[in-house]
């Protein structure tokens, strides 16, 4: 009974109606991105993602990673699947040409993420983790490295996987200690145990590449004494042949909630040749520059989710017979009416539905900024897109990776009894989810990184603003928009009472930015999304006689009546300021 | 590092400053429960939970359950804490001293069960189910079946299980299908298959007593010919001995998201003899007779893991080191500052606490009004107190399960990366706890009774609104509480206005109902869980010189300011209405 089937219509919609993608396809670079290449990677995508990996997201799930004294098994199929993957060139898509990439845009790899993902989040983490490494060794690294590396991650022969974390600091990485001891040829040995290490450590790849934070024997303390290094599983020898095995292992991985199909590995490196990538303690600079596009995959990864639960809802919700329908029998001649008929149903479906294609709305739209900042001709207009991105990030990361949940969490509701029994699948979805606001910088952070940096330190508040305020002046008296504006004006008033309100407090009070910190951003992001739904309700108006732009108008007021009125609550909230959240006694928790 | 200790200080306040139990142990029959009696429960049941129920609830989830060929084996170390269970005579705590029972309020009886549920859910169950079996069977079985079911009920030796479910039927009961057909010497044979049987088979006791929905051979179609059965799984003859095994029998146990230590069964009823448990087609009032007590059980699951969840992530807030306190370092000579001097870690703990504590005065304040309805010896009493019981249960079952989820969910946030391992357990209690807001009726269902039927059919609304308006007037012009009873008093507005509102729709529209009934619950609950902590409030202000006090009155603060502005977000899309729900083509999903 479970299904999978990108929504290749939406996305169709969100590329090309919403955000104009054959303007974007003039990027230099980009001129290869037809629309018939893009609908063919798109059709392409889905069925890999649909044929190919859904069908193993079950059985991964029970089966689980298998460890032996080291040795990482992937659950039966993985294998398989991923050597189908580097062979359809998957990987490749949004890497550069000259390293055998497609140079695809990053609009496009994330709609590819969304497939892959919703079909399989725990596949879906390898190559995904390759494409980090890739693009941190394209920026950072030697030309030397990238001879020897690039290449082979870009096609995903090898694979890539980040080792930041360790047992005594994961959002704090100041006081992380692996040491990295100079060897006097240039290399480094590297000693020190890395845990939560996703794809640490499996049988997908002849070799692994490891990105690892550690700190030289006269680095300073804190943050600013982190180098990056890149140590390899296999060494490398000049012509690209794999050597001696490095001293690197996995001493156990982890028993968790869900992603099952990948491990979650201790990482041990016992002296571990490594290579210095980038500049001495300019670590953690060169780990964060690729973490714009990684933070905006992992809010993939929770937009995913959310459309294989919304998918799975209604399904079900189309089959299963119970009751009547409110007004009356809806098929007298059967049992009962399919349960999509109840009003709260449906409600759980709307939310599910307008959530899920708010956050692709909201991910494309920081996506085309990303594409923009990376490719256009002008610096300027590169470094305003830069500053939406830095700022649209976080947002992106943390609201994707809550609907995520919060969707998930209303498909187990949808099914009843039978959303939490393993075989229906629903249960999966939000156990796979719940690490999504988690990792990469927990949605806590994500909002402090908003609101503390991009917000009030950057002052970047503006490339949100300006957009926003325009749409809302340029669409004053517009009557047929008015239910769609209107709520988007009074939630960025809110928005920007808000951000007025803390920036006055800030100053004085250490503890305010903190203290609002996630409920402006979520704030933020349900007044992003609206701006979005009145954009997309301003382009299906003139089209609202065919049924997906009906369906796409009726989402939008469903979301405006419906979802931001949220947006009031969060407003008090912040209002009432950190006093009531820090008054406590500790002792008395 | 898991820890679980019964916050007693807590239970004390709830029933004795707040809720007046030395006036409450006046009712006939509570004589006997003394101010050191109650204490010594309490106690006593913190002890046996912590010590003996919590230690294996890890292992249960780890463990599940074995079936093999119809038997069903529980986890290790549940027969031996069962026994101590029955020997303790915890599963008499409610029931009638006729029949070996304590006959203990259910206040005191709901407090137990927090601590049973909250130290090992799985287990709870078990108790639980035969406690709901009890009820029925005083309720509504002959003095025959009394005599031989009722005293081993009571006592725990037997197990009780409710078979209502099949597969083509969970919510909308008059379809089911299972027959029941007379045997000529006053026993019927039962023909059918039931799913989702909580502790359908297992080997704790050495008989289970079924309570079977089924139908009559000339019985109406729908819910009002449906009858209510008792089968033993071991007939039993007038002495009491176990004769032969009667032909029910474990078909299959399912693999679930969570509460893996408690078998839910596939049960095949191959003509199997039971008896008639009060009048033919009457089952569903039987059964639903007992359903308050249990709805109110089940919301107390809810409420159980959130305390579990909470009091984890607050163990885990204060060993975590990372970071800085805002305002400089908290202690300087460590490497970092314990995460609890964070605002959005504070954030959290105080969310999940503010919601803790206000379910348990919700519960409370319901329990003694059940405890009134049973008891009372003025029979007009006795009705009011019914009625209230019939309006907050769904409130109960509802809001609780929805805050169990959240606040486990909240938990997992707190332990980032750990929360998400399996070791650390608090992934555990989310996947527990998701159960809740699904079995005795969905959260949905609970919502269409509080609105379609208490509120909008029965009238009962006033029965929450003269208390309330009554606190609210009692304290106008109190300035040391205007910071609880003004926004209360905001809030109730809103709910009336609701009421309102949806009453007028009501009849217009039949779908307006069920789109507004899961934010109008949440409202209500919202609404009562306020006026709790105002009352909370009112007595801790004299006090607050003590630690205990302050704290309660800084919790109050934080729900007033911090949670309940969700209010004008809630009337607001109940004001939408359900044109936005639906609107959408059915096709379009």
């Amino acid at each position: 009974m479970p299904v999978f089937a990108p929504p290749i219509a939406d996305h169709l919609f969100t590329l090309y109606e919403l955000l104009d993608f054959e303007s974007h396809a003039q990027l230099p670079g980009f001129e290869h991105c037809t629309r018939d290449v893009i609908a063919a990677v798109l059709e392409q995508s889905a069925r890999f993602s649909s044929e190919v990996l859904y069908p193993l997201h079950r059985t991964a799930d029970e089966e689980g990673v298998h460890f032996d004294n080291g040795t990482v098994t992937t659950p039966k199929g993985f294998r398989q699947a991923y050597a189908q993957l580097v062979e359809g060139g998957w990987p490749a898509l949004t890497a550069s040409p000259e390293h055998g990439g497609q140079g695809m845009p990053h609009m496009v790899n994330f709609l590819f993420e969304e497939m892959l993902n919703g079909a399989n989040l725990s596949f879906g983490l390898f190559p995904g983790l390759t494409r980090g490494a890739y693009v941190a060794l394209a920026q950072h690294g030697s030309a030397e490295q990238k001879a020897l590396y690039a290449p082979k991650l870009a096609s995903g022969e090898w694979a890539g996987s980040m080792c930041l974390t360790e047992a005594h600091c994961g959002t704090d990485l100041g006081l992380l200690k692996t040491q990295a001891m100079p060897k006097g040829d240039g290399s480094y040995a590297l000693t020190g145990t890395k845990i939560f290490i996703s794809a640490g450590e499996h049988d997908l790849t002849e070799n692994i590449i490891y990105l690892v934070l550690a700190r030289l024997p006269d680095a300073p303390k804190g943050t600013k004494g982190i180098s990056l290094f890149v140590v390899p599983k296999f060494l490398v020898d000049a012509a690209g042949a794999l050597g001696a095995r490095n001293a690197v292992s996995c001493g156990s991985v982890e028993h968790k909630m869900g992603i099952h199909g990948c491990p979650t590995c201790v990482m041990n490196f016992d002296g571990a040749t490594g290579w210095l990538m980038g500049e001495a303690n300019q670590g953690l600079k060169a780990m964060f520059a690729m973490m714009n596009t990684e933070r905006i995959a992992v809010g993939i990864h929770g937009l995913a989710i959310a459309e294989a639960s919304y998918q799975n809802a209604v399904a079900y919700a189309r089959e299963r017979l119970q009751g009547r329908a409110p007004s009356g029998a809806r098929d007298a001649a059967k049992p009962a009416d399919p349960i999509i008929v109840h009003p709260d149903v449906r409600r759980m479906l709307m939310t599910q539905r307008a959530l899920t294609e708010g956050c692709r709305m909201l991910a494309l739209w920081t996506a085309q900024a990303l594409d923009v900042s990376e490719r256009h001709g002008d610096a300027e207009v590169r470094a305003k897109a830069d500053a939406m991105v830095q700022l649209m990030t976080p947002v992106v990361k943390a609201f994707l990776t809550d609907c995520g949940v919060e969707v998930a969490n209303l498909g187990v509701q949808v099914l009843g009894g039978h959303g939490f029994i393993r075989a229906n699948g629903q249960e999966q979805y939000l156990r796979d989810v719940r690490i999504t606001p988690i990792y990469e910088g927990t949605n806590g952070v994500q909002a402090m990184d908003l609101l503390g940096r991009k917000v009030l330190h950057l002052d970047l508040f503006h490339h949100f603003a300006v957009p926003v305020q325009g749409f809302v002046e340029r669409h004053e008296g517009d009557e047929a928009l008015a239910e769609f504006v209107e709520p988007l004006a009074a939630s960025f008033d809110l928005l920007e009472d808000s951000t007025r309100m803390i920036r006055e407090r800030a100053g004085l009070h250490p503890e305010e930015t903190g203290a609002a910190a996630v409920d402006y951003m979520r704030l933020f992001a349900l007044t992003a999304v609206a701006y979005l739904f009145a954009r997309a309700a301003e382009v299906s108006l003139p089209k609202s006689n065919d049924a997906f732009h009906r369906a796409k108008l009726a989402t939008a007021r469903f979301y405006m009546q419906r979802v931001l009125p949220d947006s009031a609550a969060l407003h008090a909230k912040i209002l009432a300021g950190a006093g009531p959240v820090m008054a406590m006694d500790e002792a008395m928790f």
